[in-house]
């Protein structure tokens, strides 16, 4: 009848509507990279069919909080901060697809609805929780100095259960941080049939880069990472089990698509 | 690599961490159903291709909050109440599809993340607010009692808005709570390709309807409703012109599964 | 310069933007009783000067699970539910003053500001909590039946940690719901002086009981209460010992006042 | 029976559990401060016995965002970001009593329970909301950068309804961040009687000033701001009628203790 707009749902003859806007998204955002070494068999145990891990260091994992903005290209979106800001906590693993390295999201939380579509389209995970991190400060007592001897604290809860603790301490600059996420992505996106027989009504395998991306502020240092037990988590599988290096950096970065690598749907 | 399992993601070995549990998922519920009608105009318009208005009073619309408690058969879920109730307000029309009447969601807000991914699941185009009602009371003078003259507050906001506010007052006992809603529903089932260029990925439209299907108590009332502007939203579009009845009732009901009734898929 | 009014803070020439109504407050709730023993020792150390344990069974402690809804006399307030509904957690034990029984929280956590506020007026220890229990259903699988087998599930959190799990099983009606926490309260009433010094500007002990108490269904049952560990809690010191009965019950009341039992005040 | 501790409830042998730590308490934080006048008899309205206008520019009044991050002494505290991060909005004017020029805070809402309780104790008239700024950014396109044309965005709700909504663009540095919040704090705290018949307990005024202030970053520009109106808010009442500056500002600032300027007790 109607001629609908919309990335996503609600479809309407305007788009306004709709969960999140038209693309580019533009994301600034202070991050804490804990980069860590599990069991690679319980890496793998989360690999999808065709998937394999990665050569090099396949036990390494990257546990990552962030604390973002977000907008669409709409100026007005950006001055009301709610639609805005969100944070997030996620794990990173490397594995290799077609021949290629990739980066890929295992576990993931946020704390806004549009960030979780978004992710879902992208492929992330994404599950609401409560994720909290100190934020670094010029003046004051309370607070992190960017400087070595800085140091941060981070948590992650779901259902009211506390998920993963964690410290940072800044030991000094550096140049990049991390190798973990450093590829572009492979996501699954899974679509269950509405049938909820066990088929699916599509699944792809999708990778994707940021535009744009500018590198802020980075530093290096050591720290602690916890995961806690939940009926219905399982991080306790992929618990530290060696510590590799954490950082505190700066991120700009805009997102516009993503390639498909691979797709199979029901007839 | 692993044998993946989990109707949504994340999907591990065991399933535990994903989103939502396997169905079937069990439902109970109050609800307040008002019914009232807009232009049909403006139904039309949020109608995507190849579904057309209900031939009978086809501006009907049905504004329902309702405040859920859901489960998987897991009898520990059940007792871990804040992965359980939730609300949601959601409006729905009717509208014919492949020659047979239909009811459908416009749009809907819910509290809860799960709730959120079993309505994408089945096609409701699921975001996050507040939605608030009073509840029915047997003693004391603060809330409503289940008989004439019970009066029911009933709210929804979002980013921090308010976006809907409504008031119900029973009149008397009734055998049904309205017609809008009480078709199985048609709803679309939309993924973007990844390279976010306008072309989709999936395109669905699934029907469903519950089984054991409980019907508690139901009263018949008058009501008013009022829509409230937001940059996001556009219910101002579907406001009501006229009001039919109001309903407050008790629903039990389960849900395993539903049908494709059409699928469009790429490559 | 101006009258102003208003109960609590801010006062203005209207007392509209009070944080809280004039009183009457009117109260409509479901409970959960959970009553046990702990080492009177650990009672007695949460007890000020002035105050005896109670003389029979010292020990004796009510864990309370609490969904109101409450209200002042403006009727208006009623339907906007969001300023009337309100969830708490409290633990209250039996104590003597001034040679009578009272009963007195020792611990309350509640989810919004007004009930906060109230609170602290009634001498409560009021926090900001995640306060979580079953809703009793009366069709379909998604929740308990007020009768025997019915059972709840109650959970409390703060600051992203559970605090407090509990699980209650109805065994049959009862005609009351314990006896911890069925006296008048006495609670302290504490305002440090703003010198931050030791000193108190106003201490006081005060009294009070609602009125136009009206009870509705009960139903007494068994029980199984933890504590979790926290490093802004103490519970653990007050954890269960024996259990002695559970209850669920509705409860009817109205507050107007209480009264003073003894006042220190500065200068 | 036992020796309590706690500045404020529950107190318990160790004061652990105190809803706050023990003083001094150390704030680092980032504020928009825009400043307006309104009628100055709006402005006396709000003031209680004993206080008058300022001499000069008696209707100046200023409305300040803050994203704060707060700590006692202890450096465990620190690192749980959830209990010591918060935001509040504020509105202040200035004031005389006993012959000196005083900043009083009129109305504030803050969004975790322990800066209510801090509040409190200093004569914030504290009540919850949410509340929302844009943060400066060094990198991405996703938020202002503290330089000429960065602007921010801020907004305050309170029970589901937008109560206030700004914008502030920089428009150069500055050396200071306006003059109405920038005298000793003139404070009520008013404790009612349990009595509740409109006698107090306790009536204080009390002043009070931060110690170790440390100023960082100042800029001044340009700024639109509205208020809205709310069944439990009085805002419009001292609405802007004429715009002074605006700052966003960062501040560092300890506090121990305060001042009674004047007292009145029952009994």
């Amino acid at each position: 009848m109607s001629e609908l707009k919309g990335l996503f749902y609600p479809r309407t003859p305007t788009g306004k509507a709709s969960i999140v806007p038209p693309t580019p998204w533009h994301y600034s955002g202070e991050l804490v990279t804990l980069e860590y070494r599990t069991d690679p068999k319980k890496v793998a145990a989360l690999l999808p069919e065709g998937f394999e891990l990665a050569e090099e260091d396949p036990g390494a994992l990257a546990a990552i909080w962030a604390d973002w903005q977000s907008t669409g290209d709409d100026p007005e979106q950006l001055l009301d901060p709610i639609r805005v800001q969100y944070k997030e906590m996620f794990i990173v693993c490397r594995c290799r697809f077609q021949g290629k390295t990739y980066s890929r999201c295992l576990y993931i939380w946020v704390d806004k609805e549009f960030a979780m579509l978004r992710g879902q389209h992208q492929g992330y995970p994404k599950k609401l929780g409560s994720i909290q991190m100190s934020r670094p400060v010029t003046v004051g007592k309370a607070g992190p100095r960017l400087e070595p001897g800085g140091t941060f604290g981070l948590t992650l809860a779901a259902f009211d259960r506390r998920l993963a603790e964690a410290r940072f301490t800044i030991r000094k600059e550096s140049e990049s941080a991390g190798f973990v996420n450093g590829h572009p992505m492979a996501h699954s996106r899974w679509v269950p049939a509405i049938e909820t027989d066990g088929t699916q009504s599509l699944e792809e395998v999708v990778t994707m880069s940021g535009f744009d991306v500018e590198k802020g502020r980075c530093f290096e240092g050591d720290f602690d990472l916890a995961f806690f037990d939940s009926p219905v988590e399982e991080l306790l599988d992929i618990a530290p089990q060696e510590k590799i290096a954490g950082y505190w950096h700066e991120i700009g970065v805009s997102w516009r698509a993503g390639t498909t690598l691979a797709r199979k749907t029901l007839g």
